[in-house]
């Protein structure tokens, strides 16, 4: 095919391919965690661990990279590697995939099995395709944009979503559980903002504290990636970063959207975009602005639709955490 | 058998007993799971899912009880409900159940698939036996006190805990992987202890965090059971919360203390015992206490044997963090 026009059939044979390069690359990303179990004692745990992280990272880059040359060869590759190798160009408007091979290297590292395989196709400048599998869970999240999204557990039939059959409803912030990280970067200022905006989320308005939101809860899980599909499943209401790069959010974006959630950017872009009719659409300046807020698809209730509830509840949001710049 | 004297033989046909009904109860939570998900927008959303999950709540108790009473008559139990209910008569020498039906019922109503049974067993008023089931993930963890501790994933054969093959070492709060959670008492006072403490184990003592462990990350879960079983398996290295019941933590100790974990009560009881016998042994007041902090097995270093580390990161924790009480 030319690598310039992709067809909606052609996304659709892309996903095949890429559904299959993630469970090839998951068998790799249970092999590195094999090894990252042995070692064991014997060597110094933290250069050990970290090599090995690095190593299984670079290996699952590479064989991605391979695969994806071997079959699409005009398809251009965006990653954490060629970021730091100054390859930092601009998008284009081919076909361009956008990988994590192993978003949450934390849990990674320390054998907390929410880790993932994060591969996003981005056209003409927009993420179209998303595919996202934990093979340690055995959860496979699928999205095509115009086509839905999908998640396949432990090998079964692919389901629909979000996975409530009927639009489920969000009244308010009180009411959703809310994912939030705590980052790489612990220096005094993001951290204290980062912290007192969990503290209001969480705190409640009637005992003491002062805008607090009384969310029904936090999570903090340690990786984007699967952080969006849950919430496209609908078992997160919202996910809150700063800090993150495309590679991690590129799959989640178009599966969260075709799941009927939102994706905006920084408050500001919130706020330029929400009368606008480009709110909730996703392009290349949320695609790699490093903030992100979602909100998964919500009901209709008896006085406001549904996308006036989303609109409503990301702006009580960024009304509650303050903003703060990334390094 | 008399039901004032248990053998080991008698604790392993009581697991495999408990197992099977763990995996019947996870069917019950499955189908509740399901019933929430199918309420969707037609109801209000907060009275359904309430009414909802504590219908189950409720069935997967009654359920759970009639199999005890059927199979192990003299048995006593103890859950939230015969808490509520004013009959908290104090431990005896017999053969207790100790169960939450299904813990973790925030992620429960939403969705989120960190969700169990757990099922714990006191006998002389020591926690002998556990039991946690988690139906979405098909994630099933054991323990005997004496016995071991062991994960079956997906129906797979059990592997005994740790997983990893030698033990992770563990240096210091900087290595850690933490679990910490937001609870339900979003009052002033607990939640600024709460906050000031995490932001103290995230933060970056050379970037201006006084007093800051710079912490590997924070995780927050949603479920005491499944934080235990986690750190049991290896894949947290510490689980600390004020404000949890005997059920939400009697059968993740015994997995947790099988796997060579260690499990405490308060600060004030950690330095009460650190230097005794009795340090890390399960007792009435760990159990009873509702604050608890376990650290997962760790490897002799060149310099300090593993017990010995587990005991000084487990003071390093207590010194950064602060104690509340609990309503």
């Amino acid at each position: 095919m030319p690598a310039n026009e992709l067809s909606a059939n052609d996304l659709k044979l892309i996903l095949d391919f890429t559904v299959n390069l993630a469970r090839k690359a998951g068998q790799l990303i249970l092999e590195g965690s094999e090894a990252i179990q042995l070692a064991g004692s014997n060597v110094d745990e933290k250069k050990n661990s970290v090599d090995l992280v690095t190593e299984y990272d670079v290996r699952v880059e590479e064989l991605v990279k391979k695969e994806i040359t071997a079959t699409y060869p005009d398809f251009k590759f965006i990653g954490e590697e060629s970021y730091a190798a100054g390859s930092r160009s601009p998008l284009t408007d081919d076909p361009t995939y956008c990988v994590d091979p192993i978003d949450g290297t934390t849990n990674f590292v320390h054998g907390f099995p929410w880790v993932c395989i994060s591969l996003g196709l981005i056209y003409k400048k927009v993420p179209v395709l998303g595919v996202i599998y934990n093979p340690f869970l055995d959860l496979l999240y699928t999205g095509i944009k115009g086509e839905g999204s999908y998640l396949s557990k432990h090998g079964g039939s692919p389901m629909r979503l979000p996975l409530a059959k009927s639009l489920k409803p969000l009244a308010t912030l009180n009411h959703a559980l809310i994912a939030v990280e705590w980052g790489n970067d612990r220096t005094i200022d993001p951290l204290t903002k980062r912290s007192e905006s969990f503290h209001k989320l969480a705190g409640d308005p009637d005992k003491g504290v002062e805008g607090g939101r009384m969310a029904h809860s936090l999570r903090s899980l340690g990786s984007s990636a699967m952080n969006f599909a849950t919430v496209a499943q609908g078992g997160l209401d919202i996910y809150w970063e700063i800090g993150c790069w495309p590679w991690d959010v590129c799959a989640g974006m178009v599966i969260a959207q075709e799941a009927g959630g939102v994706v905006t950017g920084s408050h500001a872009y919130y706020e330029a975009t929400k009368d606008s009719p480009s709110f909730g659409v996703l392009n290349e300046e949320i695609l790699t602005g490093r903030k992100y807020l979602v909100i998964r698809a919500v009901g209709d209730s008896e006085t406001e639709n549904g996308r006036d509830t989303q609109k409503r509840i990301m702006g009580e949001f960024y009304d509650t955490v303050t903003d703060y710049n990334v390094s």
